[in-house]
């Protein structure tokens, strides 16, 4: 049998809750804000002004996009089970993963990586740059589907953290890459904000296994903002009728009518 | 086919994005908190200093709990595919249900029903404590399995409300509910923070669809603490051994042995 | 604490596995089908000959409907997430829920109320359908949005029902209602499929709790077939251009031109 | 924008459903079995009888292993939202990830990369085993926490593989490797059950990217089955008041107490 665990995160009694050790109700509610709160969760220490600063910017940055795959999907949800919002969010959250904002987690390992390996920053940067073009695969954190040639939301949130003293090498990093990339692919290419998140997550010492986490949090508070529209407003019905009206059917009339 | 919907919560283009039509990187980011994020989200305006400190109190005291089935839940899917931390923290959220913190709507729902309807409050108050007995229903926002005779959070919470002035007839309402809930049971029954919070997001007119989503944000953010925990100090094995080791198992040996 | 509960599932040695009691290495894997093994692990007991054939007829039946909300938020998150075919799955059973093939449920508890309440079938026909008039509510397992007049699946799931002999009261209590449904309405409402598979279900004893249980199992199947297609012939990243581009976003340009 | 996708799925009429091309209605229902039709789906060709006995025994096989991680989650939904039994499964099924169940993909991908590479099978298993020593990675397929020596599921699954004639370059590259995993080990390593299926599947040319999902479907049916205990037999509240009795908690008074 396993070693018995300790957990650290929460304690009650009849009339008390500890979190981290400190009343909820004496020394947490109404005197720290949520983003505090999240922060003293995850961290285990209060966060210092420039830190509730910087993750209030980040949360704000990767709340909303419009009808993502994730929106969609918790619209859907919504659609057929209006009883189960929590199952709205839920699978609009499956959403962050590999391929869109859960990309932050890859770019922070990435810019970790560069900053705890051997040589400087140039050298690695422009080994790893080769290494992923060789191998033709997509580098974190740089290039974005719609927003060409920049993402507006980088130079923005990059300037929220050197304002508050908060980029560090991992942000360095990412610009060396960001130059090493615009060289070798002889042309401008964006760093996302995935990208600018990652570092920064990183210089700020969030560990990498819950920096997914960050987005996560941040975008299920959009979520609920879309499952509230669709109730005044509905649209799952709409592009599920569009979905079905323009993919093509294989053995449609028209396709045996030769 | 449907009629064409219109979203409002986000649009961009090349270079902008806007939530609900404001300049997201201009006006929002590094501009204001996370907690006034969510409202203009979900409210479409900006809050009031007081709602923006009445939301934050709120999300603070919802987030963790302990080992709860949330976070037990959230656990076991970390221990399982430690890969998908989103996957994690959405199948917590589907905890969020009828039982436990999802009873916030439950609570609202009843709130609003007294305020809406005709006779004193007291008078509703009544007739609605007798018909839950007679159906021998739990009354929402009553009674906690471990906070007796009293939740601590539940006066913290409304002295926050009176405080900003966001106390009103909906808080009025579960007072009188508490009262007359006392009597018929010729005990004190708690109001639990469910009911509190319940009557304070109807007092701050958040619709009632989206009043569970409230829980849902601020227990995204917890379970993120245990995802967190789970990987420094894992205990979701030592649960699972426990429920194996603990739980009977019929036509065990020591049963087919008489 | 709660009393020590017993689970009679499943219980193992090192070299052995049992379920229900019944060695699964010796007696179950090569001995008897999916479908069989599924009535087992739920009634614990073997199916006869008849209700294994009624059970894949039922589970034939709700596989596959094309691109329905579960199937688009499936598409959604595989697009998303490849790396975790089982959260795409998942996702999209997050929408058997209240308003589409969930109604099963729903179904079966009408029909249950029916056969086990006082006076003839015909009586309690007339006083629900005249009720569900009155409150405008949807009576579960009527009408179809696509399938009309009629639903083509109903009569074949009855039909094989009735040749195993598995069509009971239960049956009967839908077709009274059916009548009863067409009189009042003053033309014919179709009996969809989950009101025949309610009330087949209620007849071969399936317990009404698992009943959404029976279409979840059905439809994993189907997502799976959707996260395949998605990956031979992706079609997500088309329906979520179709969606921002066809849903209108206030305040683009067109709006503000005035 | 994309291209215009096209769906083989399923397409419909006022009075028609086609699955595959095939009328779902006249030539599916009651006259192929759930697990045939499974294959139709994935395969888009009806299965040979081999075939669907394997498909069959595979999914019997992976149905129910007792107090799982899956059924652990599952049943901790089923206590906090018995009103969305979809999303008890849900829950559990993302428990079918990198470390459990969903091994059976890894192990998949491992033996296709044998088969398909240069060199004799011994001269690659001898290469694999090094290398996974080296990297001291677990090698998938092998070991067992619970069943040792041997997992007792394995020679049963493989011998209904040679029976049928379906035990092909895959089943003898996984029985390989377990003879230089043992030479290596200088003891015997079982070949768990997950190895053995991902090799039958392999062999059965069941796609790599959807042979977790054969898992999820053999699981949901399982979870199903907790779902109904859970009802009839709570558990759930018992293994959260084992977690929150058995695992320590920082800062009780018997830590402060020193």
């Amino acid at each position: 049998m396993s070693k018995t665990p300790t957990t650290k995160l929460c304690r009650y009694t009849n009339d008390q809750v500890f979190v981290h050790n400190v009343d909820l109700c004496k020394d947490l509610i109404g005197k720290i804000s949520f983003t505090e709160m999240i922060f003293f969760h995850l961290m285990d220490r209060r966060p210092r002004v420039a830190e509730t600063a910087m993750l209030d910017a980040i949360l704000v940055t990767l709340m909303e996009h419009g009808l993502t795959p994730s929106a969609i999907t918790t619209r859907m949800i919504a659609l057929s089970s209006p009883e189960a919002p929590q199952a709205a969010v839920a699978a609009g959250l499956l959403a962050v993963g590999s391929q869109f904002i859960g990309t932050i987690e890859d770019s922070a390992r990435l810019l970790q990586a560069l900053v705890a390996g051997k040589g400087s920053l140039e050298e690695q940067a422009r080994e790893t740059v080769m290494r992923y073009r060789q191998e033709k695969r997509l580098l974190p954190g740089f290039g974005h589907h719609l927003h060409r040639p920049d993402d507006p939301r980088t130079p923005v949130i990059l300037a929220v953290a050197r304002e508050h003293g908060l980029a560090g090498r991992h942000v360095d990093a990412l610009m060396i890459l960001g130059k090493t990339v615009d060289e070798a692919a002889g042309r401008h290419i964006t760093i996302n904000v995935t990208g600018a998140i990652g570092a920064i997550l990183s210089d700020m010492e969030i560990p990498v296994d819950i920096i997914r986490g960050i987005a996560v949090i941040s975008r299920a508070a959009g979520l609920v903002g879309h499952i509230k529209e669709e109730r005044e407003s509905p649209a799952a019905r709409f592009i599920w009728e569009l979905a079905e009206e323009h993919v093509h059917h294989a053995g449609d009339v028209a396709d045996t009518g030769a």
